[in-house]
């Protein structure tokens, strides 16, 4: 099991058709890090607590230790044009819970407004969980904002289960 | 904030002192996987997905990716005697959600059924909000089974707020 977090991405990139478009989904550079801070903002929530697009500075030193960490992979999907289009972030973390499992976490799911409605979030989600079993993972997780019921829907109607209350802790 | 992250846990082993009682934190060792996984099982949850003790391999194989794992902290608390009497499992995540922020993630909260009740599990809590403070983290975050009404309580009490869904999907 230890062997398999340590899989490279060799995978990526990777090709996502979706509905005659051809998306790539591939390993984030620091390069796409404007794009990826772009999407986070452009979002009812994200948009109150992400800084503005001139303050990279605190993004591109968070990038530098996810690309760092074998555990973590940052995925974007680009379009036929090369544009950033679609984000998430996978962690894989060992536990001793439930048969010492290893689960990936699913942080950060973005896709671009002018994309959303092309089913590209389905896919890429389905992506997201195939590239989790390839790495071992028993389990995937994420959390959503309790508002977002229209998101909840959509997870639901890939199979994830809404078992869980998501509670969060402000250490500032 | 890398090189926080990086901060070794040399504040480990550490007085818990509650109410009279003189608990001590650590850093879990291979030789405490046993009593882990016990406490582990102790739970109306986990009895029916832990494999029965005498069937440690694939736990011992999580411990030692999870202690090679400079992002990863299992913890265990001991009693006086040395006894293993709680546990809980931090991972330390980058992202560059909310300007690049450090969370902290929280599984696997266990208090041994003899201790329940002794002001122990709000002391382990306090304890690991302040020691992701220490390294840098800016949110905690964890996810309670929806059944566990009396455990969301305990910590909505802390001050942790149920504010997302926590949805999970099935791997295998």
């Amino acid at each position: 099991m230890t062997e398999a977090t340590h899989e490279t991405d060799d995978s990526l990139p990777q090709h996502l058709p979706v509905q005659g478009r051809a998306f790539v989904v591939d390993r984030a550079r620091a390069a796409d890090v404007p794009a990826v801070v772009a999407l986070l903002r452009d979002d009812v929530l994200g948009a109150g607590r992400e800084a503005t697009p001139d303050d990279l500075a605190p993004y591109l030193r968070a990038f530098a230790a996810v690309d760092a960490d074998p555990h973590q992979l940052l995925v974007v999907v680009r379009d036929e044009e090369g544009t950033v289009v679609g984000t998430l972030q996978l962690s894989f973390l060992h536990g001793l819970s439930r048969g010492g499992a290893l689960r990936m976490q699913v942080e950060a799911v973005r896709i671009a407004a002018t994309t959303r409605g092309s089913g590209l979030g389905t896919a890429l989600l389905r992506w997201a969980a195939d590239h989790g079993r390839r790495r071992g993972a028993v389990l995937a997780q994420l959390t959503s904002d309790l508002s977002r019921t229209d998101a909840h829907r959509f997870y639901e109607g890939l199979g994830w289960v809404h078992s869980h209350a998501g509670m969060k802790l402000d250490l500032r």
